[in-house]
């Protein structure tokens, strides 16, 4: 899986992600209108507005990007409606050829985390029938639980050629809190990202695995670290534009073939039209400011890169 | 909430959790014949056949139990219409007067968390209605994002009288891979525990807090440990019987007032009737093992704190 992500990384010349993370605020007031006044100001409503504002995203912006990483919990707050909501978009964006990165951060222990594999990334068996419940192609793990909670993912990786970021080091405020504090003088971080390489030497698929990891935008020089001691595996970068960081903050998450990351943006563009930078749009045109965000994130980090 | 739970267990004198973590496989051949014939060989098949295992797992037990744990990645495996059985699992649970403990471990950064707060103890609005999507009491949370990944759950709590336990030790083999690694001297586990007893005193329910610790039954010496740490914190204590913890090893969860802990056994209960112990009741009266089997896990508890 990793290597048809860097495939498409390289034919788009784009190594970001577009995060489908919609709150209802981003939506705009034509969307839930007609969503409401289909299916009332309930679960449904909230999850037709949600849909169709992804579908605009992605319409305005699919040809521009290699993949696309909903964050299951802001459907999951709408309940069952919401999740239906998630494997439309899931499903949606497979049709228009992206790789779905699902982020879902599940983990637990042996079967409890293969169950997790199996709904996410995997197949199921009901009697005579094989189903692929949700169908993302790769899913983000949390790493707390050691090795038992994280093989059961690869094996299903290995199984049905999907993938796996491993959260490493998160971009938020306090990530810090106990990923950095100090083993035998190395942070927690860093022996999380020594297994992330070990793990990652199981699920081989070209130069890298498709055992990836998740490092914060937002914290560059333990990105360069980490890029180090995990060769093999493509960094998920998130915390770029609205969180903080920037294109220049980002060259050391790269290899020097050009590969080995990719930068999330998720509110930055999908809420592109309520920044200043983009207000000329206008609510009506939410989707094709969007797409120039995207353009000015290519731009950004490839002139970085440069 | 705390208060609500530990009120039940006083009144049915039983500091037990059922872990409703159903399994194809565990579940007796009339049910499942019965779903497929009714549904298909389907998602929506082996949904329905969950659905009416746990109902008869709840109706021969309810009367004898304070709380239910379903797990939600068993039913998760099985896409939305898994989903939907664990919702109703939730809901029938509720019926019956049980507290429910969603086992999600979610956890993510700020607003990202305070939408898995939202969607499982929560509430949100669309447009002028208010929803509780998943309704559960009490959620598993995993903290290693840090507090800005589990104080938007607090928030929820605090909100909605609802409850948390918070990952600090885990049951399985290799959860000490991260968890035991010591930070000057201490193992991160307890200074995990640390932060659970600091954000505990921002939701006190009564003598204990909002706020839990999940510290598994198989290591009972990190369990009186962590209980100095953490007075206030009710522990949910996975890992009892098929994980291989006894009655004898659980006393030092407890505090001194016969309150602090509940134990939770999940296969051990709800496969009884295909251990040797219980097999004299056979598949047709499933439910009436599990009955058995906890009285017998009370017994054991109830005789070991005595």
């Amino acid at each position: 899986m990793i290597k048809r992500l860097n495939d498409a990384i390289q034919k788009k010349h784009a190594p970001i992600v577009v995060g489908l993370d919609p709150m209802l605020g981003y939506i705009p007031e034509q969307i839930t209108k007609k969503a409401y006044a289909e299916h009332g100001e309930t679960l449904e409503g909230a999850a037709e507005a949600i849909f169709q504002f992804n579908k605009g995203i992605v319409d305005a912006t699919y040809d521009l990007i290699p993949a696309v990483k909903p964050q299951i919990a802001m459907y999951e707050q709408f309940g069952i409606p919401g999740l239906m909501a998630y494997k439309k978009t899931v499903d949606y964006c497979h049709e228009k050829g992206l790789v779905v990165i699902g982020d879902i951060k599940r983990g637990d222990i042996g079967s409890t985390s293969g169950a997790y594999a199996t709904g996410h990334i995997g197949t199921i068996q009901v009697g005579a029938n094989t189903f692929t419940p949700f169908d993302e192609d790769i899913a983000t793990v949390n790493p707390y639980l050691g090795s038992d909670g994280v093989k059961p993912f690869i094996d299903v990786c290995n199984a049905n050629d999907r993938g796996i970021f491993v959260l490493v080091k998160t971009s938020n405020p306090s990530s810090g809190e106990f990923q950095d504090r100090l083993v035998d003088g190395k942070p927690l971080y860093e022996i999380v990202g020594e297994k992330v390489a070990e793990w990652g030497l199981t699920s081989m698929d070209g130069d890298y695995s498709n055992v990836g990891a998740v490092v914060g935008a937002t914290y560059p020089e333990m990105g360069a670290a980490l890029r180090k001691i995990m060769p093999k595996a493509v960094i998920l970068v998130p915390g770029y534009g609205a969180q903080g960081g920037q294109g220049k903050d980002l060259v050391h998450f790269f290899n020097e073939d050009g590969l080995g990351a990719i930068v999330n943006s998720s509110r930055g563009i999908i809420a592109a039209y309520k920044k200043d930078e983009y207000a000329q749009f206008g609510a009506a045109n939410y989707a094709d400011a969007s797409r120039k965000a995207v353009e000015d994130m290519i731009a950004d980090i490839n002139g970085a890169l440069a």
